[in-house]
């Protein structure tokens, strides 16, 4: 997804991996365990003595833990920066914000592109397909590792949501608040549909080796490229594109001919070749997969309020963006809805914004004020100064 | 585009390709000509003595001439067998209907996987690009050569629609009137977009070879079905694919793994593999690309009205789907703004259905009724019995 931030001033940050010991191998969904489980994080902020200002951040399909700090790979600042940092709604200075890489992933938790212990090769292919319930899952043995028993919040937007959802249904005890920002409580037929096409686009390179790609030193761009392409469209509203690109060309004239002659064209395509630097291929099809998995009302019997049976003690916080056609509004009132009914306390705001999806990353005020607003409240219930 | 029809009843067919003597080479909008030119097409029924009661028929992007008879490469009824055939909106008793693959298409008119001439090679890549008015003025050179000086109609659907609209505008003194169905005045930047996504999986394909592989013998098939899938999603609503699809899934329990576990996958997966077997991937880039570089108003200094200056003559029925994502009512109305504003007969009908873009291939009484309704009253006032 777009990152549009600027640097943000010099937080007191930790950056790690976490190994867990032998025995706390993860149980994943498939019935599979991961062992050695390897979990990439960042902290932004101190831990206060009472243990009580802890806020774990969770990041969307192509993030990472680098959520305010500047990437490694593209020198950007990170994906979340509009919203870390002294002065912000997520205020080094107040909180310890946790963010860590899902596992699944590719920047430093244990995903396909990590070695199997088993054969000293890369997971590829043999990676075990994970779940959101399964990430949540690394996240929380990350979360009693580091001495915390109650998170003050957990928050994400896309894919973050989703994982703040399965926090609220699969550890109401340890989270004192919950903020899901433009998700949705499953995947719909479109959205597989989408993310099909670019599993497709991946598996279709023939670069791609059936999965087995890094032990031939190649890399599967041009599939994950067109992969990056079809979703981004899905990340930007209709008039969001046309604002920003319309008919607009690159030149004076058109090329009659295949280079890029409309500047949205030239944009997409340098989403797509950007991405794969920072990317890993495999984790697409995977991360996709956990995504397309995901419903939670599945879970549990089919009735989404019984994921929220014990969280009635949680204090949510439900956001969505009027033009997001890939999760919409819809979708976070159908939350809404779970939630009141299963008895839990959630505020809803939708924003009206023309920008789409992508919205949760972008300069959009109302947001800023929602997050500041409801953080300032949490905090003042669980008692921080 | 879905093709769900039923098999006409016998009609009274004519299936035939049109060479046009070396005089008649076509002008392109790019500067160059398409020598020698040839033109596959269909008719059915019969054209009366006074030369009144022909229409033709204008096909989609991935369309062809078969319309109404059966498609020789998938074998199905063509594309608007529910609307072409006695007793239906356009009855081959009443009307002489010709249908013709666009220059630049792959079903027998001049295309690139044509032969050029001057090098006794397919033009691939050598092929120049085209536009929606170069396929207008090869119809319209078609339809002078079948010796019928004005047409009772001219109708088509999303490509096709736009094909109206430059009939319109180019030719409006041999229009009586003029069906622009689910079609935009221009393409804008999600449209494109799509496109490009579209161009991008072909030209990742290796075996697309720069567009030379009909000379090596191989086919861009991964690429293409790649392509098409992206374009599908587009043709159909999210309500639609929720509604046929949801999540559910193709075999009890999920695979756990990258098989097609939901229905909607394996659908968009067939979409993807026939396709490769009726289209050519280099007909996909030329006709994506003429569908991106159509702009009406851009055409007439901006001003969209400005292209109707001359259609005062013409009747125009204007047709949208309320779920069509892909070429909205909004942009209908646009059109049927500027035909007022330039003085047109124009009537407009917004069709509800949750059918999405390829509405207008499918079971719509409400389509149906309206176009019987509208060519029976242009019948009427064009003095046909």
């Amino acid at each position: 997804m777009t990152v549009t931030a600027s640097a943000s001033p010099a937080i007191e940050t930790h950056a790690g991996t976490h190994r867990f010991p032998a025995g706390k191998a993860l149980r994943l969904d498939s019935g599979a365990t991961l062992e050695p489980l390897e979990i990439a994080y960042e902290t932004y902020g101190r831990l206060n003595e009472a243990r009580t200002n802890a806020i774990l951040v969770c990041h969307a399909l192509t993030g990472d833990q680098h959520a305010a700090s500047i990437h490694p790979v593209t020198g950007k600042p990170g994906w979340w920066s509009r919203v870390i940092g002294p002065g912000l709604p997520l205020d080094p200075e107040r909180y310890f914000i946790i963010s860590t890489n899902v596992v699944g992933g590719c920047m430093g938790s244990t995903g396909p592109a990590s070695q199997d212990a088993r054969t000293g090769e890369p997971y590829g292919l043999t990676f075990p397909v994970i779940t959101i319930a399964d990430m949540v899952r690394a996240q929380a043995l990350l979360v009693e590792a580091l001495g915390i028993e109650t998170l003050l919040a957990v928050v994400g937007g896309s894919m973050g949501g989703m994982q703040v959802l399965q926090w609220a249904a699969d550890y109401p005890e340890k989270l004192f608040s919950a903020v899901c920002i433009a998700a949705a409580a499953r995947h719909s037929a479109q959205n597989i549909a989408f993310h099909e096409v670019g599993r497709q686009a991946i598996m279709a390179d023939p670069e791609w080796r059936a999965g087995a790609y890094m032990k031939a030193r190649v890399r599967p761009e041009k599939g994950l490229a067109v992969a990056r392409m079809a979703a981004h469209i899905t990340y930007l509203s209709e008039q969001a594109l046309q604002r920003k690109f319309g008919r607009e060309l690159q030149r004076d004239g058109l090329s009659w001919g295949f280079d890029a002659d409309f500047q949205v064209e030239s944009y997409l395509r340098h989403q797509g070749t950007s991405f794969v630097d920072r990317f890993d291929a495999n984790s697409y099809l995977y991360i996709t997969r956990a995504l397309d998995y995901f419903d939670l009302a599945a879970q549990h019997g089919g009735v989404l309020a019984n994921a929220f049976a014990k969280a009635r003690g949680v204090r949510f916080c439900v956001l969505s963006f009027s033009s997001d056609w890939l999760y919409s509004t819809a979708e976070s009132r159908d939350i809404v809805r779970a939630l009141n009914a299963a008895g839990c306390r959630a505020s809803f705001v939708e924003i009206e914004t023309d920008k789409g999806h992508d919205a949760f990353f972008l300069d959009e005020p109302q947001l800023d004020a929602t997050l500041r607003g409801f953080f300032a409240a949490t905090a003042h219930a669980r008692g921080l100064a």
